[in-house]
């Protein structure tokens, strides 16, 4: 069945038919689409365009074929064009001519918006539920070794000792704010494009602010000509999609790299890596590999989609019907991750004497810098001061912490005069490759200082409430 | 002058200096690299840190040089690596030794993330301008005709008739959702990364809260790592103005069509259109083939930042100085093509003889098939009926308007039966054909009936208001 | 059955199996991976490490399962985490632990490379059809029409004459233009990745330059390091795809603007066109829109592939099993839609009384131009003059054609001296605007002159033959 | 000036006119542009259509103008739309009304398709040359250092052994591939544009095979529309150039982890590395995290470029004009980026010992397999045993090597039998895992074996000779 053909004497090309139809995809908007279906019957008789008993035999109709959808039992056809198609065949079946009336005042335009639009609204709390997840893994992480050090990286090159717990919620913040984009996109899907009809409005007086309220939107769209042709909530949802890809690849890249064996600082557990088909000791990182990979697949759907959108004209153009796959894409790929992340995060070790070992006296180098300028040392010279100081090390093949202050002072007689004033000596100067002390001393609001790691966790626990309501 | 230095042994190889020098880019960001540098030397004098005599030193040496960009007078050296340097090197060139105090406790790394998100934040009111400037343009359009007729297109194929004010109103309810995505951006991008250092929090006990606030942020980061590092601003960012620029592209299809000779709805002004250098008689519609182009420039920039994030580890990489470029050349790009358009618009003459023209009776066909259904037939029949009726006003080579009520009743007995009973003849038929009558019934909020417009239109306008502070 | 897993003593995670697991995609290179898997037991068996017995049981295995695949037998587990392993667990079905030496050597790296490569050139003779299939529509078209003319457009507006048949054969070139770099993608293809093991080569003497010739490539990977990560090929083909698509993007959106009401140039046939479910009116060339809007899905196929590629390092990657989705994708959604723009063109109906109706006056101007060239003018102010006569008849509301030599020798001395000089009066003026004096003129090689557009035909049509040979 | 007007009474805005001039981006066509004018007049003089003394004068003034560019005295003025423009504006300031003879039977359409391919083909081989700078430095590499060994990694993940010299030409190879790609662009962009006018063909009698022998092109392009409208050779650039970006970015991710403080392998030069404007100690790798950066960049151009080119009817539309800008910005990273790269390479120091210290027995695993496998085992069987026997050694804290043969035997009764057949004891259980044993038993065409990888050491440097020729 087709829901046009009046004017046409041929039939369809075959292949021309597979290209056009697009059930495969869109089947998935099966429930959006039945419910759409009973508000817009139910605005219609309301509008006194169909009796109460055209309604009640439509409602019947679509409950049953609801119930049909839910547990499996509807059968697709050949000739379904796509899922608008397939329910309203199924419904003239059901309950006979009064489903002719169903399309009344409405048009596949204003209903495929419509349906994707409440598609998405039913699933980004899902997504959120999702995120909030992985960012519940992060937070116990965070807990779990509150005291452990590890070195902070800049250039993938030691940088300053930081806490773990501080690296952990360093990829928590990335999906708050991911969360919010969610929170802000799904205020701006929920505007109501039915009513519209093809793209004039519907000619029959249908009060859509109520046809809105009844389906969960906010508002009702103010301009028919946009909203069967405004895809921006799909775009934005790709966008939000790609972005959330490009956070979890960031966190895949850095676990990747310290359950290699030259960091050492994770092992992945069993239930989390996956191994070769030739080389036996293999224990490989599969999972964040693909949720690093994945990031390029969010990505082309974004690209896909905006480049789709690109230069059509007003109204609807059927090149929209390209709209579902990236979102639908976009949605599998984040929730089949995401859960996946959270478990191997919960699930790995990690190793804090591998990385005690790894934190070397050059580290603590920006201290050092500190050091000299609380004694009275512009910054510049300082930094300068202790470059010199990192290469007279390097030469004589020690650590930076091994140098003395007869070193410092010869390297520069203004550095001999600090320390002599300040009374410092090798014990002072030493003092300032300890790590916990370098640590503790960034103690501002966002700094890796334990009790500013410690607000900051306490700060992510009240977050991890929901922004998007299920029930929406 | 370079800010490191003191570990190396050897010069940087020049052409490795050039690949890493940023200065021809992020020169752009010097008002904001000084305004930061003020209110962090404030910081570090409240925390102690410096002596209010250097303080008032580095705050009297950063006015000057503020100044100097201001007139256009400050010098760029060869050596200067980026904005940064070059502001400490002037500054040392200014006030001597005390210039060596001011990048205490702080690292290009926050630095520049802060100095980006100012640049932002005091250009999205601007990029909000721009585009408020075109919504007017779309309002004064809307306004100006409001009684002019033209065939609504789908598939860029007649559809329905419309009125000309919805059809403007049409485009500008995108710019209006692509400024509720700039309001929200503005929000996540104003948390400050300042007191973040390079990565692991500064260790001087500045009041970071008080440093947002004094630089227009309404927070301080959360997690230093993560500030560092986090580029979700730059690429909302670029995603905000792709999205505008496929806006922006479907207005500019939309008008390239309407201005062809085939359409001839609408006539460009001089002072907006282009010749050709071979044939004498071309107009061209040069700024909306521009306009439409250059989304493919916005898109780019997109696809290319968040590719340059996917994947990076935690904390600063290099990498992310990529991410001013595509910022910077997405605003350029939307703010020059903008305030074209908008006077392009201004200035079109609309040729409403030409619309008429258009309006066959086709579209009134649905209008047909909605007649038969208040006459009893449901609308699944009735539209394959006026199938029927098209086919054979084409066999004839007639206009559907031509057919009467006895072609119809010999189409279908049903409808035969239908009219005699409504005792609806010839003139009730052709009735429907009357353009005005087909807007007017789509009365429903949204619709293009005039009433419905003229509420559209009042509602637009209220929605001038900016959503962003300029002062902000 | 998965192919590693002594060294594992947890299991795998439900979800973290199902994100791994990549069987309902690569399923699809069931017969390469069987073949591939025939050629490498018979090198294995070649270089003594199989027995000429084992390798009967395994080549006789396979050929079974090569059977179950093509009658569409075989039966896929749970259980089954790729192909490779599908293909191997069934093996060992078959014929027992014999099945267990065939891994001997390879690796799922070198396996899944070698797979992906054989199936793509596979397939690219298909493509290559399916765009000749294409072309030769073009080419049908062209000879079908010989003398039909209708204006050139640039940049939407009328330009010049030209013949169909030369506007057909634009569409020509660029889709043999594909064909060329679809020939050069397969060379670059045909390189084995087989015996390169899981990185460092297999320690087994295989004839890998044999082995290459037995599976049809010309030869053998020179780096095993890069043979399992190289995917360049992938990459070229989704670039190769995504410019088809711009492609017939471009034809596209021509024939979606031909077909409209306004120009009126095409009529589609009933076999490909639809109708929409509200107005029964409508003939929608939907095909031609998701040709158009598709080129959007290709270009995000190329976009994810090229991200997920970058910063890889070197050696095989679990991102890399994100390769096949974009190759699947672009080669399925070419091969869906150029044949049914090959039927749709060759069932359009051409409307000359339409194009006739378009060939206004001011096509000619740069004909007028000419022949004040010809009477001795500068081609620039020729220019200048046509244009100022452009004016002069818009001012009186009348067409070019309609000027007098009185008005052209009013708006210029020097033109009335040269008209006067050559004997030319209103005569030899509007002779300019015929268009097939306009069209004939243009006789350069690749110019719209018949006899040109004759020789660009023959020159179309001999390129017709394939480049790739389907038994390759 | 501008190259047209004559029709047009109003003036163009200067706002439009800002975004219509392209001078800022297409000046660099100068030389280009002087050229094909200098082609296109002698061509004219040919087809009768200049006299010889009008050709002479231009020839001499585009010459003269020649000059002016390479000495960088041309004098562009506000009033230049493009660089056309300027060129026959200046023409015409030195020879007068001859000039004005220029652009008889031409048009910027076929102008700027000519200049753009002309200037590709200029720079083709220079970026040819870049890529073989970097090709040899790593061919420097591997033969600097032809017995060093290091683990072979995938999944990050260490795998097995392989040499060093070997590493560096996997990352040779995927450079001969772009190289190759460039080659087939430089043919498919060697099609000569010029004498299709705006559109239809010149109607001058211009040979244009000679003018495409002249101006260095294999031939004229057969179809006037396409060939003004074609910008694939921009996009396919833009391709190859984003592929090569790729091969930098995964060239660059290895360097960055090598260049770690944990992996440790390599160390960069000082004159190849940069330092923190906070922390003294750091050496950072910023040259290659801009090459894996910019690889968005490039990726950006692609997409940008390929998204523009989507849609556009046939002919010339002003979008066309957003081609140069990717084309020169891929040009501009890539030619900047690689000789940097080469310096980086030549200069690095490899640290053997850190290599030679992460050789762990588990590297041999597969050789483990391989040798049960040779002692009667099937593979699948060798693969899980060695896989327990992994696990064993984890748990009692040894390494696999220090695994005597009595562990394997207690492990599984078959491989007690089978070490008992063959006589293995210890010994020749530990002999396997010698590191140079297993490479040297990756012997084939493509492995890591040392005669294997002199073999494609000699390959690689027989391939560094020009594909392009420079003179072209």
């Amino acid at each position: 069945m087709k829901l046009w053909g009046g004017r046409f004497s041929g039939k369809l090309n075959p292949a021309a038919w597979a290209l056009n139809a697009s059930l495969e995809v869109d089947q998935r908007l099966a429930e959006q689409d039945v419910r759409g279906s009973q508000a817009w019957a139910r605005s219609l008789t309301q509008a006194g365009v169909l009796t109460e008993d055209e309604n009640s035999q439509i409602q019947q109709g679509l409950e049953q074929i609801a119930g049909e959808f839910a547990d499996g039992s509807f059968a697709f056809q050949e000739s379904d064009e796509d899922i608008h198609t397939a329910v309203e065949r199924r419904l003239g079946e059901r309950i006979g001519p009064a489903a002719g009336n169903l399309h009344t005042g409405r048009s596949r335009n204003d209903q495929v918006a419509t349906d994707l639009r409440m598609w998405l609204l039913d699933q980004l709390p899902r997504l959120e539920a999702a995120l909030i997840e992985l960012q519940s893994a992060l937070v116990r992480r965070a807990e779990a070794d509150p005291e452990v050090m590890l070195p902070g990286y800049t250039h993938l090159q030691r940088a300053q000792p930081i806490l773990l717990s501080h690296w952990w919620l360093a990829h928590f913040w990335p999906l708050q704010r991911d969360r919010g984009r969610l929170a802000d996109l799904a205020d701006r899907t929920a505007v109501l494009p039915l009513g519209s009809a093809a793209l004039a409005g519907t000619p029959y007086p249908v009060d859509r602010a109520a046809l809105a309220a009844a389906l969960g939107f906010t508002e009702a769209s103010p301009n028919s000509l946009d909203a069967v042709s405004d895809r921006d909530f799909a775009a934005e949802f790709t966008f939000c999609a790609a972005l959330t890809g490009v956070h979890l690849s960031r966190l895949a890249e850095a676990v990747i790299l310290f359950a290699s064996a030259e960091f050492g600082f994770f092992e992945l557990s069993d239930a989390y890596a996956t191994g070769s088909s030739l080389m036996p000791q293999k224990k490989n990182p599969d999972v964040f590999e693909l949720a690093r990979g994945q990031a390029g697949r969010l990505l082309g759907a974004l690209t896909g989609l905006l480049s789709t959108l690109k230069g059509l004209p007003s109204a609807y153009d059927k090149d929209l019907q390209e709209d579902k796959r990236p979102v639908f894409s976009a949605y599998d790929t984040l929730t089949s991750v995401l859960p996946v992340l959270a478990g191997a995060l919960d699930t790995l070790r990690v190793r804090p004497e591998r990385m005690a070992a790894a934190m070397d006296a050059g580290l603590m180098a920006t201290d050092l810098a500190d050091t000299l300028v609380e004694l009275g040392m512009p910054f510049r010279l300082a930094h300068a001061l202790v470059g010199k100081a990192v290469q007279m090390a390097a030469a004589r093949g020690i650590t930076l912490e091994a140098l003395s202050a007869a070193d410092y002072a010869a390297l520069d007689p203004d550095v001999k005069a600090l320390l002599e004033r300040a009374g410092a000596g090798d014990d002072e100067l030493r003092a300032v490759f300890d790590p916990q002390r370098s640590i503790a001393r960034r103690s501002v609001f966002g700094g890796t200082a334990p009790q500013a790691v410690a607000e900051q966790l306490e700060l992510a626990k009240r977050r991890l409430q929901p922004l998007l309501d299920e029930s929406l």
